[in-house]
């Protein structure tokens, strides 16, 4: 049985990077939606159409026990659609990365940031009031943090300008743990940290890898690794190298 | 007989409004496929079978009789797929760009900014070397722009920053017209303009006027604007009263 991991596009090999590592001998198949990446900016219902062909791609062509939603906006608008479409394991980033935030905090100030999609789901609130309904919760969306990840612009004035911007409001309400609630926003941990040294940042990445020892996936396997991408993307060309260990990807139709 | 726009999402709606603009009783459908934008990212064969489809769609409900592709990578990559496909006028926005430059420039050197795709592709280079063969030419893609736009960040010490990161470069080449090869782009003249004020900045969206009048389009109609759209979109939101004179728009599935 292997793991399949989607994602709207590149961004997801984050997390496909902490379970490669964490678990050398799974099995895994990673699809990034590049042909219609982002879905960061798109609606609900679009959202669940394109989560939904992305799964079946993985559960028709890959014998798959457990599917991770990299995606933030696919986790927090399709979860339960793909749940009860496929008889699989389905886990999200949303509430390994609320949990951990939860963990993380002593003030109990926690800040969310993600795409567009994502803040106006409210999904992270919700996993995060499902915890403790007293908390503190700001949230923000940061539209620039994707392109200046893939731009490689992660070490420039810009993105420190980017980053304040977009958090100083936010930090400066006491927030002390922050979530990445986008894929692509772990590369801008070392700007952000450099900013606000006192805040904590969680990375879904590393929660999910709990989740993934709870439901005892199988994870003993031949160590296969495949990319398939319904595009090709620039995006995959600059980042493959930090991220899937220079691995190749396969063209494939949705 | 109407005249039907597509774009890739809602940067079209620069050329959509200085058309509408210029020929107010023209009837005029608009097609931006935000459900699927961004195209700049994508290959040459997405970009192609998008493009088409926004075509059949317009071909298909409007009794129209040209149809404009705003998009600069629609206009690159599937302009010859759609002049052969239906049977109407088409207008792309890179050869009417690049006749205007060449007229502009009065030391031959011209810069053109754009996509990844819509540079990749050449086809500024080809339009401009059609026109003069010995013609100097500095391309650049610029994916940062198109975000700061729907951000509405053009005013910002950022919008500055990000504009010389990319253009210092090919203006110290010597370049005195530059040619805006992405519809969003002309929501930056004015910071562009600041930064390099000897340089004559071309936006395509003008010279699709002169073609439109060649063609002898019928523009004495009902004066009727329409606006589809393939998904939500909050950068439509922010930039309709701007663009679009507050008009609402329309949801349709391709």
């Amino acid at each position: 049985m292997a793991i399949g991991i989607f994602d709207s596009g590149v961004g997801g090999l984050t997390v496909y990077k902490t379970i490669s590592e964490h678990f050398p001998k799974a099995d895994i198949h990673y699809l990034g939606d590049t042909a219609r990446v982002p879905y960061g900016s798109r609606s609900q219902e679009t959202v669940i159409k394109y989560s939904l062909q992305c799964a079946q791609f993985l559960v028709e062509n890959f014998d798959i026990d457990t599917i991770i939603v990299a995606c933030n906006t696919a986790s927090s608008y399709a979860i339960d659609n793909i749940r009860e479409k496929f008889g699989v394991n389905v886990i999200g980033v949303v509430e390994p990365g609320a949990k951990s935030a939860f963990m993380l905090s002593a003030n109990r100030k926690i800040g969310i940031i993600g795409t567009r999609a994502t803040i106006r789901s409210q999904s992270y609130v919700k996993a995060l009031q499902a915890l403790s309904p007293g908390i503190s919760i700001q949230q923000t969306a940061c539209p620039l943090f994707v392109p200046i990840v893939e731009e490689m612009l992660i070490e420039t004035e810009i993105a420190e300008n980017v980053v304040k911007h977009y958090l100083d409001e936010l930090i400066n309400k006491g927030v002390d743990t922050l979530i990445l609630g986008c894929t692509h926003y772990p590369l801008l941990k070392g700007v952000i940290s450099k900013i606000y040294p006192h805040v904590s940042i969680v990375d879904s990445s590393e929660a999910i890898i709990a989740c993934i020892e709870e439901l005892s996936v199988d994870t003993l396997q031949n160590g296969i690794r495949e990319i398939y991408l319904t595009d090709e993307s620039p995006a995959f060309e600059t980042l493959k190298n930090v991220l899937a260990g220079g691995l190749a990807s396969k063209k494939v139709t949705l």
